[in-house]
């Protein structure tokens, strides 16, 4: 089994952005193909893995295909990964198995999601239709009011505050006044956050993730052939997932989302890596209550303390380890399915030193976490230096 | 690398379905797990693909993990590949490329389509979607008018004859007859081919493909877990896969599928098998002319004689080799995201020597050639015994 490493990664900037798919898809790859040191050609890949979700909406099947053919890619073989929000997290998992497998040396990791093409009522669909379908959407609970309910059972075992809610939004807004390819590059205040309008109470606006175009791509391959690409490899060192029930009354605990428990273990157990050893995690904070429980979940304070790890800047530089550097889905913008491979374009910009205004210092080891749905899938990945 | 073999697979009752596509689901995968030999049981399985093209039109994101909970499969690792109608031809390459890599010993692919619960009007959209859009969907070409004009194309440079094309369904619809789980059980004449009502001219309602319900399961695993499961397990012993312009316009010849023919080259070249060592082959026939297209791009007959092929029997039992034993997609019927699935599970009940009436005698070598769009993707798998 080879090891895998990530050579060259790039998103496209994020926001609502009046280009279509394929040319976000475009400015993604262009630039993930400018990090790669030397050698790096477009026929080299050998395989892609495309991440979307609501792309059916945009009456395009097949999108894979015309994706790499608009870059140059004609004939490679290429696929759409749908996991819900989880997609290119899984793409990305994909194309690690398969460089993994020996048979493919260099394999293209993306992500395109256009959800400002969607009418604001398929919005709506889309984001309901990653929880469960029959119990939950269809009885008119929205994506805010999923994540509402894991919020409100946090406060209620654990005395979880909404200072605790809004510390997460105010960090990450600040780590996105600094990525400029954020869709929100604006610091926020906790007053501002504390009194911003309820969507689904007690999550506010500012807890909640925006309506967001945009695409990421990845760059991996093998390890012989990353040396001739870069000095400097990012390696995948442990790759996990799983899958949990979909609707959230099926679930042992609404305070502890399960799935992404056992992928992080599994990626921890393959890196060989303790969560105390991460310099940094770009976690799926699609609300504010979701950074919080991926604290936990990931193993980076005790269940239960997710509230005060925000509140006491645990997750800010300086702390513990730097969560969401990026700005997280919250500031960095949420498009879906291109999620995952943006958290990827950021460890590697981190791990490279080349985060700028944002690096964090000596970063050598970075934990990716994507989750689909309200929890129902999840993909993790360590990678290091 | 470990030798990849299919240990396992069934698939439900294809037609016009009333249940959901979980219960289908569901129905594939028991008859599946009843074709290991031994030892399997449901928690061995680590890791899950499924295929399904029109999913999101059944508003339902995510569908991969409610499919694999609704098994028993919760926390299984799952996702949804979406490749127009190659999507389950995909799932299987990518389980087999995890399978390789040394991480996965036992992995699902599946394979599920729903059409009769999309709305007639959203059936068209979703065919077309997998075309071209621009050029092709909305500028008011109809699938079957793309495939018609490949089959114009074919007729003007070799002198084909509607009478190949009849003899492709004639066939087909032979060998459905004695397929207990095909849509069309019901074999038919050449007169009635040749006079059926013309869909897309020179295409007639015998030439086209139906709406099907439906879903395929493959269990595969790695040579050592494999050997746990039976001693006679089918193996992959070659894939390939590559894509194409998906708008026909842009391709060099209108009478070759390139990505036929890069996928085939491929999945030969890793098997070390020629087309004529071939005992049986499982093709794309969405159409007829398809049919036709796939036995000249896979090397079974010279470029131009696939109508001499079809109506000279070459592909019938005591010919060169069996082509569609299942009924093919013609007979059998054509679940979109379920086909390719669905072809793997014909092969395998055949090289295991379970295929009843329509056994090909002392079949060791076998082909899938699933397609998606009119040739934009294509995933092409040998097994062997």
């Amino acid at each position: 089994m080879s090891r895998v490493a990530i050579v060259g990664a790039g998103m496209s900037r994020f926001g609502a952005r009046p280009e279509g798919a394929k040319e976000l898809f475009a400015e993604a790859f262009a630039r993930a193909a400018s990090t790669v040191d030397r050698n790096f050609e477009a026929r080299l890949v050998q395989e892609a893995y495309v991440g979307s979700m609501s792309f059916g909406g945009s009456q395009i099947g097949n999108p894979a295909s015309l994706w790499v053919e608009h870059v140059g890619l004609r004939g490679v073989p290429a696929r759409r990964v749908e996991n819900a929000c989880a997609s290119s997290g899984f793409a990305l998992r994909d194309a690690y198995l398969a460089v993994r497998s020996g048979e493919i040396d260099v394999a293209l990791v993306g992500g395109v999601e256009k959800m400002n093409d969607l009418p604001p009522i398929h919005q709506r669909y889309w984001l309901g239709a990653s929880g469960d379908t029959p119990w939950e959407r269809l009885a008119g609970l929205t994506f805010s009011g999923v994540y509402a309910l894991l919020a409100s059972r946090h406060m209620h075992e654990f005395g979880t505050k909404p200072e605790s809610l809004a510390a997460v939004a105010v960090k990450n807004h600040a780590h996105g006044a600094r990525n400029e390819n954020a869709q929100f590059q604006k610091a926020i205040t906790m007053e501002q956050a504390l009194s911003s309008p309820f969507v689904a109470e007690p999550l506010r606006l500012f807890d909640c993730c925006s309506t967001t175009d945009g695409a990421a791509v990845v760059l991996v391959a093998s390890e012989a052939k990353a040396r001739e690409f870069t000095d400097t490899p990012v390696w995948i060192e442990g790759a996990g997932a799983a899958t949990d029930h979909i609707a959230v009354h099926d679930r042992p605990s609404l305070t502890r989302l399960d799935a992404t428990v056992a992928a992080s273990r599994e990626a921890y157990r393959r890196a060989g890596v303790r969560p105390q050893e991460l310099d940094l995690a770009e976690v799926h904070d699609c609300f504010t209550i979701a950074e919080i429980l991926a604290t936990e979940d990931l193993g980076l304070c005790a269940k239960g303390q997710g509230g005060s790890f925000a509140l006491e800047k645990r997750g800010d530089y300086g702390g513990d380890l730097v969560v969401n550097p990026s700005g997280g889905l919250k500031a960095k913008g949420h498009p879906l399915g291109a999620t995952g491979a943006a958290q990827a374009v950021e460890a590697f910009l981190q791990l490279r030193g080349r985060a700028g205004k944002r690096q964090v210092p000596d970063a050598e080891t970075a934990l990716c976490h994507n989750v689909g749905g309200s929890g129902a899938t999840c993909a993790v990945h360590v990678l290091g230096v």
